[in-house]
C-alpha cells in the first residue's frame, strides 16, 4: 500500500522556471558547496565532499581491478616544461596561474600551477623506463588542478577542481589504444552504474580533443534542461609526449623506441552531472550507491519516544550498518518531523524511515522513497533485507528514468532545417550525417549553438547521406547537443 | 625450526657509515619516492603512495569514528587573508609560493598557495556558524600543502607535501581542549599501533608553538639515529583566529560569544618515521598494517613449477587475500628467487612464503620474516591463519624492539655538564628541568643544537630542581633532543 507525499515549499526555484537558478538553489540549500573568498574557486561542503569520497570509492576500486596503481607528482611546473609540447602550451598556457615568488625572493623559472600533468609525469617517466620490461606503467594520481576560467559554475566549472588522472606508457600502439578504450569503458560503466547517469561514448572530433593528443574519446550525458554535459574523456596521445619528453625504451628486438601513451581523467564535474540528472522541484535525488546517507530514520516524537521509539530506531539502523548500509538517525529535538521530511528531501535521501508508537505497536515501520515519494509500511521483522532491494530498485528506477528522458530528448535529422528546429525547440542529442570538416562543426556551432558531442562507435551508416550543413558526403553520424 | 637467512649485498650504504645517505638510499631504491625537476618537490611513486594511502585508511577511520567529516577548501588564499593574524603572518610569509598572474593577467589581489588553512576556513566558518546549535564544527580535509623550503629532504621537509588537517569549533574552551588533546591520542593510537612507533606526548613551548596558537602539543618519535621527529601536532587556538575572523555564534544564554578553534595535522613525513623507525642496511621494514604487501610469494621455479607450485601459490593467495591479506605472486621468470628474495628484503615485506617442489610434496611453505631474517616452515593446511599470527607478531614485535631502542636512548640529566655529555656521546631524548624560559631553551639549543621536543603530561616533580642552564627553580621537566 502506499500514498503520495503532498509536495512541501521550499525555498528552490523550480526547475522549469529558470533551471540555472535551480542548480544554484540546490547546490547551495542541501550544502554540498559553498562560494568562497577567491575568485572562481569553491568549497566543498561535507556533505558534497561524502558523495565525492563514494565517487572515489567506485573509480578507485574500479582502476586497481584494471591494474593501475596510485602515485603522486608536484602541483607545480616548471614553464620550459610546460612549453614543450606545441599543442599542448596552445591549449593550456592561456588558463594557468603563475607563481613567480617562492618566500621573500624572485623565482628564477616560473612555475605553473598544473592544469594537468602529462608533462611532469613524461618526465619522470623518461627516467623510470629503460626496457620494455619496464612497461606498461599503469599509474593514476589523485589531485587537485587549476584552470584559469572567466566563467565560473560550481562543480560544473571552476578554476580549481579535484580530479582524476591516469597517465600510462606502453610498448605498442595497440596497447595504448586498447588502454583509452578499456577506461572509457570504466567511465561509462561507473557512471551508468554507480550514478545512474546513462552516457554515450564516442570520439571527439579534431577540434575538440585533448591538446598533444592524437585521439580523445568522451562520454556525455543529458541533463534535464536538455544540455549536454561532458562527464569524462580518455585520450589516445600517441607517441607526441612521448617524443617530446624522451619517453624511450629497448624494444624486445634491442632496437631503441618510443612509447606509447594515455591519459584520462574525471573530476568533482561528476557531481554537477549527478544533480542535473536526478534532481527535481523539492531539491536533489541521490542514486544510493553514491548518497552518504542512504536511509535517514526520523523517530515520531510522541509521549515517551526516547524510551521506547529511539531505542528500537537505533536497533535498526545497527541491523541496517552491519548489512553496509549507510544510516543515519535524525533525533533531534530542536526540529519537526515535518521540518525533517522536508530537509532529507531537498538533500536527497533515497529512503526516509519513519517510526512512530504507533508503527511499534504494528511492529512496522513507514518508508518514503525520494524518487517516487511513495509511502508504504513494511514490517520490523525482516527490514535489513526489505531495505536492500527498495534501495537496489531506487538505484535502478533512476537509471531507467534518465534513460527515458535521454531517449525522449533524442532525435535525428537528416537535414540542416530540421535540425535548427529541434535545437530550437525542445533540446537535446541530435544524431546527424556530418562530412568530417571543422568548417562545418564551427558553422553549426556558431548558427544554433550546438557542438558535436562525440562520433558514436556504431551508428546507422552513413552512406550515401549528405552532411547538414555543406550537403557533400557524410564521413560519419555525430552526436549534436547544446552542452555544458 | 628455523634458521637464519644470509646477509645479501645491496646497494645501500649502511647506516653506521652514513645514516643521512642510508636513508636516502632506502628511499629511492625501494622505489618509495623520487626527485623531480621541481626544485625541493618529491614524486611519491606507487609503492610509497601504497603507504600513503593505508595510513590516510588509518587515520580517516579513527576521524570518522570521533565524529569528523571530510570537506575540501579552496588551494588559494587571498594575501588579505592570511595577513589578518599578526603571528600567523610572521610565520608563514616568509615561506609561501606566491601567484601574482591568472591566465594572461595580472592579478589584483596577490594569493598564496596554502601553506596551512586556518585563515580560510576560519572565513567560510564565520559565515556557517550562527547559533550554538551549529557547533561543535568538526572538519578534516585532505590536501597538499606549500611551504618554501630552502633545504629539504624526501617525505621529512618538502616544499610542497600531503596532509591532513582537523580544523573544528567549539562553543567553550574546555571542549577546545578537549578536542585538541583527543586528536593527539589518535595520533598517538595510530603512531603505536599501526605505524609501530612509539611516541612521547606533550606540550610545546612558547618558542615552538603553531604561530597563531594558544597551545601546540606534538608527538615525538626517535629515529635510529637517535633524533627526534616530530611525528604530529594538535593545536588549541583558542579564540585567536575566532576574533580576527569574526566567527560568533548565539550562545546558549542568547549572549553573542567568539568559537574555540583547534587544528591538528600529520603529513606524509610519517612515511620518513616509518623508515627511520625501523629500517637497517638490508633496507625498508615495513609493520604489516601498513605494509602494501604484507606478504610476497615466490614460487620456486623449478621442473615443471607452472603447472605444480604455480596454482598451489595462487589458492594460497586467494586464501589469504580471502582473509583481507594484501599479497602478491612475485611470478616474473625474467628474475631469480635469489634477486627477488633480496628486493622484497629491500622493500621491506613483512613475510616472505617460499613454495617449491619439494615443499609441495611436504605440504608445506618456507616463511622468512624481515624483522628478524628467520626462515621457518609452516604446513599449507591452516596457513590463512598462521599468516595472520605471524603478521600480528611482527607488528608487535617492532614496536617492542622501537620501544626498546627508545628506552636504551633515553636519559635523564640533572646536570648541564651531564647534558652536554650525553648529548655529544649517543644521542636521544633527555630529560631534564626547565626553569621555563626561552632564553634558556635558546642557551641550550645554541650550545648543543637539542631543542626542547616537548613538556610532558606527567613527570617526575619538578620541584626543588634547578633548571639545566639557568640554575634558577624549575617550573617542569622538559624532553630534549637533537631532532630533524
Amino acid at each position: 500500500m502506499s500514498e503520495p507525499i503532498p509536495d512541501l515549499p521550499t525555498d528552490i526555484t523550480p526547475q522549469s522556471r529558470d533551471f540555472a537558478r535551480w542548480y544554484v538553489d540546490v547546490v547551495r540549500r542541501a550544502e554540498l558547496a559553498d562560494y568562497s573568498p577567491v575568485k572562481g574557486c569553491m568549497v566543498i561542503r561535507p556533505y558534497g565532499y561524502a558523495m565525492w569520497e563514494l565517487i572515489q570509492q567506485g573509480l578507485d576500486r574500479r582502476f586497481k581491478a584494471t591494474g593501475h596503481v596510485n602515485a603522486y607528482f608536484p602541483l607545480f611546473i616548471p614553464e620550459s616544461l610546460l612549453m614543450k609540447e606545441a599543442e599542448h602550451v596552445e591549449g593550456f598556457a592561456p588558463q594557468v596561474a603563475w607563481v613567480t615568488h617562492g618566500g621573500t625572493e624572485k623565482l628564477e623559472e616560473r612555475l605553473v600551477v598544473r592544469p594537468t600533468s602529462e608533462t611532469i609525469i613524461g618526465t619522470m617517466y623518461a627516467k623510470w623506463v629503460q626496457s620494455w620490461r619496464d612497461l606498461p606503467i599503469l599509474i593514476n594520481q589523485w589531485a587537485n588542478v587549476v584552470r584559469w576560467e572567466k566563467v565560473t559554475r560550481l562543480f560544473l566549472r571552476t578554476t580549481e577542481f579535484l580530479w582524476q588522472e591516469g597517465h600510462t606508457a606502453h610498448e605498442t600502439a595497440e596497447e595504448a589504444e586498447e588502454e583509452t578504450l578499456r577506461m572509457l569503458g570504466v567511465y561509462k560503466d561507473f557512471a551508468e552504474n554507480d550514478l545512474a547517469m546513462p552516457v554515450i561514448d564516442g570520439l571527439k572530433t579534431e577540434s575538440e580533443k585533448f591538446a598533444g593528443a592524437l585521439r580523445t574519446y568522451s562520454i556525455e550525458a543529458l541533463m534535464r534542461d536538455g544540455r549536454a554535459l561532458q562527464a569524462g574523456t580518455s585520450h589516445n596521445l600517441g607517441q607526441n609526449f612521448a617524443k617530446v619528453f624522451d619517453i624511450k625504451f629497448q624494444a624486445r628486438d634491442k632496437s631503441v623506441q618510443y612509447v606509447y601513451g594515455t591519459s584520462w581523467g574525471v573530476s568533482t564535474r561528476l557531481i554537477g552531472g549527478v544533480i542535473m540528472t536526478h534532481g527535481d522541484d523539492g531539491g536533489l535525488i541521490l542514486p544510493p550507491r553514491i548518497a552518504p546517507h542512504q536511509v535517514v530514520i526520523v523517530p515520531i516524537p510522541r509521549g515517551n519516544w526516547r524510551e521506547t521509539v529511539l531505542p528500537k530506531a537505533q536497533a535498526i539502523r545497527d541491523e541496517l550498518v552491519a548489512r553496509g548500509v549507510r544510516v543515519l538517525i535524525d533525533d533531534r529535538d530542536t526540529q519537526t518531523p515535518g521540518w525533517k521530511f522536508n530537509e532529507w528531501e531537498l538533500r536527497g535521501v533515497p529512503l526516509r524511515m519513519e517510526i512512530g508508537p504507533r508503527d511499534l505497536e504494528k511492529a512496522q515501520v513507514v518508508l518514503a522513497r525520494r524518487d517516487t515519494r511513495e509511502k508504504s509500511a513494511a514490517p520490523m521483522d525482516g527490514i535489513g533485507a526489505h531495505v536492500d532491494e527498495r534501495l537496489t530498485e531506487i538505484q535502478r528506477a533512476l537509471y531507467d528514468r534518465a534513460l527515458k528522458f535521454r531517449e525522449e530528448h533524442t532525435s535525428s535529422a537528416d537535414s540542416y532545417a530540421e535540425f535548427k528546429d529541434i535545437m530550437e525547440g525542445r533540446p537535446g542529442f541530435v544524431i546527424a550525417p556530418w562530412c568530417g570538416s571543422a568548417a562545418c562543426e564551427a558553422a553549426v556551432k556558431a548558427e544554433t549553438q550546438a557542438t558535436i558531442r562525440n562520433i558514436p562507435f556504431s551508428s546507422p551508416p552513413a552512406g550515401g547521406k549528405a552532411c547538414l550543413t555543406c550537403g557533400r558526403p557524410a564521413a560519419s553520424h555525430a552526436w549534436f547537443a547544446k552542452a555544458y
